[in-house]
């Protein structure tokens, strides 16, 4: 193969991103390695790679392999520059291609300063979001508006009577977009006085949060519009808008609200088979990389089938060290009932956004609901 | 629960999904099944969700449930207002949260004209590069340039010579984004400027795809400096950026180039496990409504386990009947041989674009590797 010498400009700084591999026999899971390390880089196989710069620096390089039950932890490290500039680059080396294959799956991701720099990352974090609410002494309250098909009108009632029972986050369900039948604008607006003049009755700062999730060219508007109308906070399903569109709404110094981040088609990312990434990364470190502030996910016990084990995986993703990005705040959901808080309560850290939705919707006094709710939650102190 | 009376405007018009529901009750799986016509919509257990329009229109409808081989089939009907306006939401309503639920796997859309017709879809689909490349007697040969860490001017040496021995596409490596080691518009500049003089000298329309992936509100950029520098195509990564980044390009009419989606990070979509989206969707169906003209995916018997059953599943999405879209090209790739060329070549229909990218760099004269290539797929006829 003729080739001249390439000359890369290299750092010699690596990231890394640990794989688990399924497989109890470490020379298979070592080859399985090997490809991966060509297949995210060079997408070569070995005899064709070219020597020098190239196959030393450029082509991932097995790190550490540890076994585990049933698999092996295996670490990739990637020359920081493989992986250029931005977030769909980045996630491309990490993934793009393993991600069709089965029974690999990415479990951390263990990023340098000179790539977590480059990103703004969350705005406000946990400790953010808690000065924009004043709220230092218990975990958060969250719920949705909702069900799909109420009109902007009524979704605004519930939304003031929500708050009225001190609500913290009030979010729209993510189902709710810019339907005939609940246009985004009227719904945003009404929504947005409903929840200012319950403020104004309570004192608290209840941030009602619209979902602004829309074709890409229009989620910015959508944004503008909710901010000018007195949205104090914004949603965006990240599955179905990519990453990297939340990191642009994120890095939008025009907007600067705390932002929720709906897990929506984000679930084939996290597969119960091994294969797709951890939810300690789907929902934890790439959230926070592309700047959600507070990241909804479904807890374990409800009516999805998600772990303990892969609950506290988002807390992790959501809190580990990455530089100077912030923590920010895990929202379990899906399915939590009142009576099941305690235990809830339990399990999850202080600096959790308790997202019961449905659970407040049963009986005709929507304030009551909230205030059972906040009268649970207020129970947990710090520590 | 006090509710005033919604009014939504309903046309009566639905679209329809299937399900693969994993199991062998019929009775559990309906029961999954109304649970995922709750969860899609109204997102409420059945004794919350307001009688009336919502109860009867809003919440998916159970059309069909046919049996396969250890699971249902079961088709769910939505409200086409449900959808909204736009790709986002379509998607959200399609598998937003049920993407979290293992064992249900969406294996088939159903979309009237009063949603189809909102989108564009691609461009030129098959005919329509067939038109442009002025090829219609054979498949499409299509291969890549790489490796990652190569310099601009010696990735434009092998666009040349690939050129020269007749290669009607030729697309950057999906890792080759805007890296220090080979910028992107070097890069885009060189290798279009190799193709084209390459073109003068066969008289053929070889096409250059420079992949255009990056930070969403950079795309359209690197797709206008594409377009100037002469590149014939271009390539995104819609697993990347989103499918809602890939339709807003495919729409914009100042660029009107065929352009290739390419799967990367979309692999965790296309479980093994009966759990995501099936191949039809995910790199047929959506690529297709999202407006791609080329979508590659991995082949049967190359380095990635996907079965002939999951190829064939692309080729429908493909090109099933969606109304006013057209069919568009499936492009099979990742790790194929001129050896397996034949029995490839017997496999998929007449047309496909082969992609060969390793395939075609053994040796030291890539343009005899692309003519052997360009000869053995020219023995296969229409029909």
């Amino acid at each position: 193969m003729s080739l001249t010498t390439p000359l890369p400009i290299l750092s010699g700084e690596r990231f890394r991103v640990v794989y688990r591999i399924q497989g109890d026999d470490e020379n298979r899971v070592r080859r399985v390695a090997r490809g991966i390390a060509l297949e995210q880089t060079v997408e070569l196989p070995d005899e064709l790679v070219p020597t020098g710069v190239i196959a030393d620096q450029i082509v991932g390089q097995i790190e550490e392999v540890v076994p585990t039950v049933d698999s092996f932890d295996v670490t990739i490290s990637y020359a920081v520059e493989c992986a250029g500039t931005g977030l769909t680059q980045l996630l491309n080396v990490i993934f793009g291609n393993t991600s069709m294959q089965p029974g690999i799956q990415v479990r951390r991701l263990d990023l340098p300063e000179s790539i977590t720099r480059t990103f703004k990352g969350p705005r406000f974090g946990s400790a953010g979001l808690r000065e924009r609410l004043n709220v230092h002494d218990r975990p958060l309250l969250a719920t949705a508006l909702k069900p799909m098909g109420m009109n902007a009108t009524d979704l605004a009632d519930r939304a003031y009577a929500f708050a009225l029972g001190g609500i913290d986050l009030i979010k729209d369900d993510h189902g709710l977009a810019n339907q005939v039948f609940c246009p985004f604008e009227e719904r945003t607006a009404r929504c947005a006085e409903a929840v200012a003049r319950a403020n104004r009755e309570t004192g608290l700062n209840c941030l009602y949060a619209p979902n602004i999730t829309a074709p890409v060219d229009e989620i910015l508007d959508r944004a503008r519009f909710a901010k000018a109308a007195g949205a104090g906070a914004l949603e965006i399903s990240y599955g179905l808008t990519g990453y990297d569109t939340l990191r642009m709404l994120a890095a939008d110094d025009s907007l600067a609200l705390p932002i929720l981040a709906h897990p929506a088609l984000s679930g084939s990312f996290v597969s119960t088979s091994g294969s797709g990434m951890a939810t300690a990364v789907t929902f934890g470190q790439l959230v926070r990389l592309a700047g959600g502030d507070v990241s909804v996910f479904v807890s374990y016990g409800g009516r999805f089938p998600y772990t303990e084990a892969d609950c506290l995986g988002v807390i992790e993703g959501c809190t580990v060290e990455m530089g100077a990005l912030k923590p920010i705040m895990a929202a379990p959901g899906g399915g939590m009932t009142l009576a099941r808080m305690p235990e809830l309560l339990a399990f999850y850290p202080f600096d959790t956004a308790f997202l019961v939705a449905g659970g407040l919707y049963s009986g005709d006094d929507l304030t009551a609901n909230a205030r059972a709710f906040a009268s649970v939650v207020s129970a947990r102190k710090k520590g």
